[in-house]
């Protein structure tokens, strides 16, 4: 059984161990105030090309977001996203457990536009009773999205210019950052991310590291006391090497771009079959998620040697699932379920 | 200049104003625990046909709903409830303020059913993972609604039995509750709204008093420790005897009720010089609140008489506008208004 | 029985019911954006001094201070305060509910000190590791405080600087604040209030309102966007006018001295009655609170005519109560009252 | 330079590692429902001789207290402990955040007691008007306290009959839980712990693993829904089994209770020799954690080699340290140090 159905199923790197192992018992402070956090927090800056930006390592994506919006907006405010983003839908009302209201706009593919943050702003003011509702202040974005898609530097611009001109924030969810950034077809630079936003972060649970985001925070209103934030929230570690650790060794010499792509590639060797064999998609997605409809035969033979998480319903005989590589992919995995795909393609 | 935009533009009812006079020296003891508020406690548990009932007197409608539902729900418990819902709409975030998310379920009229409980349920159940998301525990309802629609016994009787399947609560806000129960076709009684929630609030606010509410609780889970709710969100009025006086007004000799039928005979009036002028209407409602769609130059003449709420855009040459009449509406406002109403059409 | 246990048995002044008979039928907009409060907010913006004051009016003093502490306060900021300050003994973990610590004071009479304020910081400084507790931010006063007491305007004077010098707010709580401002000795001006602090609140409640406290702000971040907070704290009363006409009623023409005065006259005829029978008190007071401490016969026998507060058992046989007046204690209950404690402490 | 200052300055035991290592590319399912967090929680189970209780795995301490209190406790209930509590004094409110006041008890040495307790509820009792104060719900307790020390079980076994006879939980945080078992003369089991709380954790990432506590419930209505609650507070590792997989390592065969009482073993020459040595401590404590009071030039000069942690300022020449022993402390690095206090107060 090889398990596609996402990509935290493995461990880490084993550059990653390999680290852990050497360092172990170094003696260093605690609560991410060591060399290695530092070290790594200085490659992040530079890799953004801005030596101001505040650089913060979290456990998890869920904590991360949690703390950078509670440590962004007052009581009033409320967040704007797509229904189905990561905030919204997967996250156990954890933005509302800080008191702020999510403001979901529809979106097919996981991204929203502008034009939509324009138009609910809008509406609003065509409304009035403005404090009879929540104040829309910041713009969750992820890059890539839920379902694997990803926003161009144009599309970027636009929502940065749209939230500037509007007094609003915007925060970048990178959970999967790295399978975006190396993707065929993406425009969009770690310094567009730190210039554009307000706040993003770094995934590394998801790419490579046992666990780990880099919140990466540019503006100084989000940034002061954010030391705070994280340890009220329950997000400072005590060894904040482990994650300092992590980064560091995923950005020194590139690891994090290397196993990003390993897992591109393989995801594209999956998609060129799936297109043969002409199997639809439920959304076209360049990077490491790919949602296949499956006739519900085909799928129960597939899952018979491999995991892939359910999406949804289709029709009365299809099914959408989600297909995932990751740095830890073994491409004769790929291969073997490529092989499948044609084999019962063909069959049919 | 007449206003029809709300039913809160006026104070009191007199009766209730001269029993405020009559008492104002007598001295009481504070916090709601006077002989006033048991009074109309009773009478209200009277009217519902069940002496086991809690209630309690809130000054005002959020107030009420954010206090009933943080003591209702476990941190990652959700409300369900139409994506219009005042709690969802018109309360700036309280209940998110309280850290509970509310999942909106799509309306025309302000009404949610069954069906659409269950299935939100049902997909949850599909989709799995159900910890990665809060856990839908309270049905949010109102009567009338928003849009001024009503619930029919059938239909209440419907949802409550798809909560209490599915082990969730039933609330409803009846901030209206008094021109709901006096509308034509109206088949449910205080009986019923006590028999088939948890709880449920009779409006003061919007039918006759200066202000107040009273919830009504029939779930202990709920009702165990109220008052430390009441006080904790900053809803306990020293002098609670303010809330227990109007209420016992309210309730003594049927006062609720005549006031109420009053305000619904006036919008009838308006409903019928409506529907003989062909002016069609957003959402076809039997209460106070009338929602017709004007053609523009007709809503500008209109509006230099009388004060609407703006609702929506229609299309390019049309409005909708929300028309209240109240306890307090003046016959002759509304026969000025319903003279005019034909005279613009008669003239188009 | 005469209740002299607090200051909110009974109604309100005369004068504000007929301001609320007078104008009843007259309809407002809505919300506090009536032309009463208007009138109410610029008249407390005269005895202030400054046109630059923002001023709004809410319910009760529990809604005031939650809703002023959570405009204020970032989520890892707590509130400074004593022990016995209001919102941390009396408010039913309100603040808390708001997500901030209150870091209580000891005080024997409800005052602090500058010096204890920046004892508070200087410790924190010391052991080190700011992030590990929350962030000392607001400064919680009454004036007067619970225990009757008044700070002296030097007092004040330091409290600020010690605030403003370490980047930290000023907040003071007037729930009984024209009972503090009528005292003798008293040498603070509302001028003096609103130039010191941030922030703070002119009650109504218990000074001759049905209901009502003026929030009264200065610092233009906590006044930002402050009516999405009444709202979304629950605070924000559909017909505001009923809190803008009493504020209009009690500062029109000084009606709020006035009935102060009463009460501080009063209260001075029963503290002199104490001091010559040789009856001790708990605190020494000069507001209309006083805390005799009485021998168990004695108040035996007082207490089947007269309702006190119990405070505190001092020693086997004698216990403090608290005896309070008003704008509405009849001085005739004050003189049986005062010729009962000389009969009494004549006996014995 | 040696580091006693905490026992997390070092990452794992190399056996931890070592399993890290071993099972680095196995493919699990995550957010804990993997085959290793089965295990450790079964082993943890047998040790506590309750096969229904509900163990969890998180990440860290106040993760793990926040977690727990806030799945615990209705909105308006408090927790009480000691005011040195880590809760109350070093996790920047965060207990506070999910909305609980925490009601602080004094103590010198980190415990408190039964009768404090009770005390605290009959002063509630006495003062009345309960509903103006939150509700004393939970009893938070460390076994070891934060200065070390110890609760006996006969004292367990009465804030257990306290706590149970009001309505009360008691939880138990042991951050160090390790440590205390290990330590000479105490007689409390795994057992008693889940047997007379309602919820207690052991500690891990102060105790030999890189991260991780294990939260253990007995109580079903703190245990129903919590994966809800750890996946809303952010705590929900999508590599759950790290956790899992490093408490297996723990408890398989014995690790956690070996490396304790190497800690143990060498805090004890530690305090031999402070004994011997004629330095008094701040408080006397049986674990990990020793506080001597040293004169500030014995200070100055074990300072230059070893760092401890600063506690306070004792008089004009003395100040109190921590000097903490871990599972990872080098006993050559004790030996030294032991030499070099006897050196220094022999010169003396």
């Amino acid at each position: 059984m090889f398990y596609f159905h996402n990509d935290y199923s493995e461990g880490c790197c084993p550059e990653l161990l390999e680290l852990l192992q050497q360092t172990n018992l170094e003696q260093t402070v605690g609560y991410g105030e060591d060399p290695y956090c530092a070290k790594a927090a200085s490659l992040i800056r530079g890799l953004c090309g801005d030596d101001q930006l505040a650089v913060h390592f979290l456990v998890g994506g869920t904590q991360a977001n949690l703390t950078v919006i509670a440590a962004a907006l007052r009581p009033h405010q409320a967040v704007v996203g797509a229904v189905s983003a990561h905030v919204n839908a997967h996250e156990t009302g954890a933005i509302e457990a800080t008191g702020h209201k999510i403001l979901g706009l529809p979106s097919q593919d996981g991204k929203i536009t502008a034009a939509q943050i324009q138009a609910l702003l809008d509406k609003r003011q065509q409304e009035g009773n403005l404090e009879h509702s929540p104040q829309p202040k910041l713009v969750y974005l992820s890059q890539p999205t839920e379902y694997g898609t990803m926003y161009t530097l144009a599309e970027l611009e636009q929502i940065a210019a749209v939230a500037r001109a509007n007094g609003m924030l915007l925060y970048i969810d990178g959970a999967r950052l790295g399978y975006g950034m190396a993707c065929r077809g993406n425009d969009v630079t770690y310094r567009d991310l730190a210039r554009l936003s307000d706040g993003f972060y770094i995934g590394g649970t998801k790419v490579g590291a046992l666990f780990g985001e880099a919140v990466v925070l540019r503006n100084p209103a989000i940034a002061e006391d954010f030391r705070y934030f994280i340890k009220q929230r329950g997000g400072m570690l005590a060894k904040g090497r482990l994650l300092g650790l992590q980064f560091y060794g995923l950005f020194r010499d590139g690891l994090y771009g290397r196993i990003s792509a390993h897992a591109i590639d393989l995801a594209d060797q999956i998609r060129d079959v799936l297109r043969e064999a002409g199997i639809p998609v439920l959304v076209d997605s360049p990077t490491n998620q790919i949602f296949p409809i499956f006739e519900d035969g085909m799928l129960a033979q597939l899952e018979q040697a491999y995991l892939f998480t359910f999406m949804e319903r289709v029709d009365d005989t299809h099914s959408a699932v989600r297909i995932c590589t990751s740095w830890a992919t073994a491409p004769d995995a790929v291969q073997a379920l490529c092989a499948e795909i044609r084999r019962l393609t063909a069959k049919t």
